[in-house]
């Protein structure tokens, strides 16, 4: 949980003298959620600043930013605009009960794929009676990409009807929901996707299921491409992590070519996908529009509360993002 | 677990000298596991007849019936065809993984709603990027008619993913899956439909899904009217028992003054359902053309074997019809 150069202890004892602001955009019950945990009016004092929002806020002369609670889980575009990261400021994200949410979105499409549900609803269209043939999830089998607390809701999710799990880490360890964890093989280069390990592509050829829900960092842009589509079987393929840890060009070759079975992508490179977009040409492909784990005002108000607290007992928040790796 | 007049002591030792038939539109592989279980190539001996099939067969001159194993769940049609049911003679009926099968599928179907699945097959469609609105099962309320098998499959499914689980039976009683069983009321008459009990008419009124996997017997032809969707708020209805249990014209009209918000049925009074079928006209209604629960041929195998098993043990084997019950 080491963040750089940020110390704990030090931000605890500040934060009775901070300015703690909120992002204008976002809205009335989250201000209050801040000001609550806070125990000041937002705005007032004269200390370092600390500020809730989805990015870093422009300082005033002579101020100085003590933390950021970021409003989102993903935090790439934030770290992206503010290269290289004071290492002194702490960052924080918020996750809410986003596992717990994007787990029941990975099983509901699954759900949704065993039982038929597209057919039963083409079948209503057409008034046509024919009994369509449905699959028990029970003992087939799903790779998570992941093991963090995302991955581990996904996994526990999908536990939950049977289907046995198996993650993907850089670092494999035991991880909650999951039956194994195997290595990742080599990432993602500038210029090349990742490289599986033995290990990994011999559970990618028996997966029915393969779900990505990492973060955007310089080793998983670009991850998913020709070598690890290869390696697959026919899967169902989940994106839940970042658009660009995907290939959309390999992808669409091994959906055309069999590799992968059906694409549901909760997120694309390019968000908001227009109309025009090649994305919505991927054969056997559903887009969601990036709505798999909202994080609700309660979710912001409540990680940027525990947090807070953590930083008061002198000790790391436990959504600390590790500025290096990215997450 | 009685059933009237059969004697499971009588037929254990019966068993050794018994004609062992199945219905010859079935399966090779049903006539190749039953005859595992029987020891003796099927239709050859001098005793009483064992047979295993959708219907009673016919018998020849001085054939006497000793045991019939239906190859489905519900034996409505089958008991109908054959009343009175002569009381000495056993009926034991097939249900393999119905209660994990409808289970999951009432799940899948519960779990696609709140992913509002139909919704993002639509712009999929239309190539529409809109963020869709999803919930969480968690601590949604569900009230499963039917406390046996299926019900308990489905009340545990549902469970797995946070849901509270309310039963309703005749008589109540613990059974596996539910948070707790309420009474049913008054149960349908020859032309009245169903009361709801005081406590069921509570929990209908919170329940966000009702679901009915009862049995077709005198008591339920259509229990679902009038009486019990008025109890209702805007749940979403299921219906994986049998299609004469609930009115039609009741649930329509149900669904039009909103006291049903949405209805899944698998089931239909008349099946298949021809495409002239008022039903497909039901508003936010899907038919699934009878799908929910198949039962395999490993299942009758598998079924009739723990059957003979209980038998030779002396035993009622646990899936016997109570005849006066009518399942």
């Amino acid at each position: 949980m080491t963040t750089e150069g940020a110390d704990p202890l030090r931000i605890g004892q500040e934060l009775d003298r901070a300015v703690v602001t909120v992002d204008p955009a976002l809205p009335r019950l989250v201000h209050e959620g801040v000001e609550r945990t806070a125990g000041r009016p937002l705005g007032t004092g004269e200390g370092p600043r600390v500020h809730v929002g989805p990015a870093v806020p422009g300082l005033g002369d002579g101020e100085r930013l003590l933390w950021v609670h970021s409003t989102t889980a993903g935090v790439d575009a934030l770290l992206k605009a503010h290269t290289p990261w004071p290492r002194e400021v702490l960052l924080t994200r918020t996750v809410g009960r986003m596992g717990e949410r994007i787990g029941q979105y990975v099983l509901a499409w699954a759900l949704a794929e065993l039982q038929d549900v597209p057919g039963f609803l083409r079948q209503q269209v057409s008034r046509t009676w024919n009994r369509l043939e449905t699959e028990l999830a029970d003992g087939t089998l799903a790779v998570v990409f992941g093991t963090g607390r995302i991955g581990s809701g996904i996994a526990a999710a999908l536990q939950q009807c049977g289907v046995r799990t198996v993650g993907v880490a850089r670092s494999p360890r035991q991880a909650p929901g999951f039956d194994g964890v195997v290595p990742l093989g080599a990432p993602a280069g500038a210029d090349s996707p990742g490289i599986p390990s033995a290990e990994l592509a011999g559970v990618l050829g028996e997966a029915r299921w393969v779900v990505n829900a990492l973060p955007l960092t310089a080793e998983t842009a670009g991850l998913f491409g020709a070598e690890l589509f290869a390696a697959m079987d026919g899967p169902t393929f989940f994106n839940v992590g970042r658009g660009e840890t995907v290939r959309t060009e390999a992808l669409a070759r091994a959906l055309e070519a069999g590799r992968v079975g059906r694409a549901v992508l909760d997120v694309l490179p390019e968000e908001p996908a227009p109309a025009t977009s090649p994305a919505w040409d991927l054969p056997r492909t559903t887009l969601t529009s990036h709505s798999a784990g909202p994080t609700t005002h309660a979710d912001v108000t409540a990680d940027f509360r525990a947090a807070w607290e953590a930083l008061r007992a002198g000790e790391f928040p436990a959504l600390t993002v590790r500025v290096t790796a990215g997450y």
